[in-house]
């Protein structure tokens, strides 16, 4: 069934939704979910394996795989909807990812954010400066060079 | 200064800016910065200590130290500014992360997202289950109970 699209009556009517996709099921409510809140264009519910207390999923009511392949409007409807989760939490410091491809940790085919809570140091995402996030020196030259190439991509 | 908000006339003529805010200077032009795209509400620029090549962040032109204070009109410009970045990267795979709060490791008291490439496993952002994405199991009750808790502070 994976692959298989198929167009839903979604309120909006926009929606373009997979059978294969535990996340389509669940925006139809074929899969069952804690669901937390909604919008015409996307839902949020709890992370089943949450990394913290609170830990919310945002996502479009389309199926897209990554970014690149969502449409504008249903990007712009997300973040909206994550700082309504983000004030329904019971902390005030939390971190949003968004993960793209499978080397990126990216485990369901389906765009999502994640909310997560950060209640203290020891608790929620954890991110090493050395281990996690491998800062490099790089010369104003080099990042001119960079800025080039990207600026030539767009 | 810090603390010392002016309003500017950015192009919208809607953006509060503080002088005391390094990227309210970054979006002034008062300090330079490899920009690489930017809307009416939003500038991308490279990260100067970037975790792999192409980081990027996107930020709104308004400052706001974190979601919960951002307006949405700028929220909702984020992320399809973030695609364009995205579709610029010279590989497929990338991370978005925006932290809150400095024990959510924000270093820069500015709504920044960063969008960060993954060009192979051992490069860019790494993410460990067991030590950065603590999950857990947690049996449906709980979940139920976490659910209504968010539900009634939303």
């Amino acid at each position: 069934m994976s692959n298989q699209a198929a167009i839903y009556p979604l309120s909006s009517g926009l929606g373009t939704l997979d059978d294969g996709c535990i996340f389509c099921l669940i925006i139809q409510g074929k899969i069952p979910s804690f669901k937390i809140a909604e919008t015409e264009l996307s839902v949020a519910f709890l992370d089943i394996n949450p990394v913290s207390e609170g830990h919310t999923l945002v996502i479009p009511k389309h199926h897209a795989v990554t970014l690149h392949d969502l449409p504008d409007p249903y990007l712009a409807d997300i973040l909206p909807l994550a700082k309504k989760i983000a004030g329904s939490l019971a902390v005030k410091e939390f971190n949003i990812v968004q993960n793209n491809g499978k080397i990126a940790f990216q485990h369901v085919d389906h765009v999502h954010f994640h909310v997560v809570p950060k209640p203290s140091e020891t608790e929620g995402l954890i991110i090493k400066i050395d281990e996690n996030w491998p800062q490099k020196v790089v010369s104003k030259e080099e990042l001119g060079v960079v800025a080039e190439k990207l600026r030539g991509r767009l």
